[in-house]
């Protein structure tokens, strides 16, 4: 079966639905393909800390609904050292800036409802995707659906399918140039249907590990702990978990814990990663496709998003303006934001974070960074700007 | 022949000078001990950066005069990123502050002839420096001077002979902590009879390498160009250091460059060392005998100046009000700064060096956060306030 687009988008995470929303409100023709099903794709638990940029882009799409009614606006979060904790108010940081907790997955389930309320071309189980000409003017995706062939020949082709997907891959190698660190230890995640210790985010550098208390909902609790690369779920018990928790967040945030069974445990490694350019021809690259954070400072899906939201526009200049030139420039100008995103998740993980290969000295740096914050207005304002989010670059 | 005083000062730069004049005006008595002579001690090279809280502090020890009239006030500094030049308004960000350029060696020159004009005991070429009973009631400190043998008694001794001085390594090893990161390259210093290029610093992070361009008079001339550790001063006769510059520099800083021979070159390794505790019984360490710092930044004599200032109040609280207090908590607020500028010194080094085994992604790092510190301007004030000098830690 052969059909026509304009947008071919690969993957339906958020940043492909996201992509597709704003399109579909400028009127530009396009189609998600997605290789999993949409119950694989809600069932995903990822961030949940959203920029208030992101919190803009998802009302501008008409999705933010149910996000501002359940969202939790969160002003500051904490920071400690060996238990002892201060707090980054963001909003006096930042003059009035906040984040909002609210699930990735409940993002993606918001704009999977919008898509399937207006009919959208949101075509879930769409396999071995193969991109084709993308180097010259008519680009042609084919993909298996339902047992049959089919193409999909389109005008530019937006790959949001991830690290792992295709589209990065689909790029010859001498075209594109990688950056990475990979970190030497995993975060363990633990979520529970439990209220939080408290009502705000909670970010702990303890000489035991790293440590994360964060939440979904009022009644829903988020924690991290740092572990060793080499450590399996099976080494982690939900009891170990609380027990490590309770150690690593101090004694005022382990009163306040409410341990409980855990509803999904998992270990994700942590990497830096960044693909450039993050275009080739009529192929461009939003999100985790083209760039990687470690999750500390909850930077992934906010990047992804601000990705789309240059690339939109650069998309409808082009079929509203019929230039191209804001397409061209989307490869820098989505770059400058994602270095700076990338420094600043990588630093972050370098300040909370134990180093199997840390010695006095770097432990040190550590300690004096973290007091210089806690006395220094300006510092916060440093680590509040970043976390809130940067401007997009001037386009 | 035996002396006895109040408080026994080891060495003769800047730190032990200061101190030694600060006790004096407080009607304190002590004694000064140099093993080099007062040639040698006033021809060393050093830094050449003063932070207003060290003019400050030589202005109430009454030395400061040719500093005001000789000195020159910085407002500011520029960095660098590839021959890219953008200003740090130090006034602006820090709502007031600025740095004041005046070399070491004429900090230490006018100490010398405060010190002269006094009478002050201020012993030159006193060799063989042993502490003996420091961890008891009763130090003596026995030296050669002219021959003959001396013995000094005392209530305190204080070490500000430096990292390789007696001091320091006086105190048991299980005594001590240290923390200690060497750098993986030097600085190749040259001063010249030259104006300098700019009005103000220039720091340069190049491809080829760091370089600063410097000064210490209208008409002379400082500039540094980081090296590999295996260079010696052959392989860099003065052209090729006036060629490295001018392409570290830039193509602007370069066409004010005056090229002139140099009066003196040197390479310096870079290293960052903080003993712990700054105290072992009646012996206490200030400046560089307990603390070292890569000379970026410029926090070395700074230091010096601000542990100098703590420690004379404390022992000023001592002689006059009797208590040993503020002397019993000296370590901990020296170090408190000491830490905060190690890190500083340590973040900027990492900042606009290049490391031999720096990859693609550490660049990008380093580039990334001197875009975000060119853009930002909380970014530029917490470089502000740690170039002009945190304030000292509360007594």
């Amino acid at each position: 079966m052969a059909q026509r687009t304009a947008v071919a988008i690969i993957g339906a995470g958020p940043a492909g639905l996201l992509l597709s929303q704003l399109l579909h409100q400028a009127g530009i023709d396009c189609v998600v393909l997605e290789r999993r099903s949409r119950a694989h794709v809600e069932g995903r638990i990822r961030a949940g800390v959203l920029e208030q940029g992101t919190v803009d882009l998802l009302d501008r799409a008409g999705v933010a609904g149910r996000l501002r009614r359940e969202g939790l606006v969160h002003e500051g979060f904490r920071l400690a050292l060996d238990s002892r904790l201060f707090r980054i108010d963001l909003r006096e940081r930042t003059g009035g800036s906040a984040v909002t907790v609210y699930g990735q997955t409940e993002v993606t389930h918001d704009l999977i409802e919008a898509h399937l309320a207006r009919g959208a071309d949101l075509l879930f189980e769409a396999t071995d995707v193969a991109l084709r000409g993308t180097n010259g003017d008519a680009p042609v995706v084919t993909f298996l659906r339902n047992g049959s062939e089919h193409r999909l020949r389109c005008d530019y082709v937006v790959g949001c399918d991830g690290f792992h997907g295709v589209c990065r891959a689909s790029i010859p190698r001498d075209a594109l140039q990688g950056f990475e660190r990979v970190y030497p230890f995993g975060w363990l995640g633990i979520l529970a249907d439990v209220p939080p210790c408290d009502h705000e985010l909670i970010y702990s550098n303890h000489a035991r590990g790293f440590a994360l208390a964060s939440m979904r909902s009022p009644t829903r609790s988020r924690y991290y702990v740092q572990v060793p690369l080499d450590t399996t779920l099976d080494d982690w018990p939900d009891e170990r978990i609380w027990d490590e928790l309770a150690l690593r967040l101090g004694p005022k945030a382990a009163a306040n814990m409410t341990p409980g069974p855990a509803i999904e445990k998992s270990i994700a490694p942590l990497r830096s990663f960044v693909a450039e350019p993050m275009r080739h021809g009529r192929l461009f690259l939003a999100g985790d496709a083209a760039h990687i954070v470690p999750p500390t400072g909850a930077k992934g899906l906010n990047l992804a998003a601000s990705d789309v939201a240059m690339l939109a526009d650069a998309l409808i200049a082009r079929y509203h303006g019929g230039s191209e030139q804001a397409l061209d420039g989307y490869s820098d100008r989505a770059l400058g934001r994602v270095w700076k995103a990338e420094r600043f998740s990588w630093w972050l993980t370098g300040l909370t974070h134990r180093f199997p290969d840390m010695d006095g000295f770097a432990r040190r740096m550590q300690m004096a960074e973290l007091d210089y914050i806690r006395q220094s207005p300006a510092a916060q304002k440093v680590l509040a700007e970043n976390y809130v989010g940067l401007p997009l670059p001037c386009g």
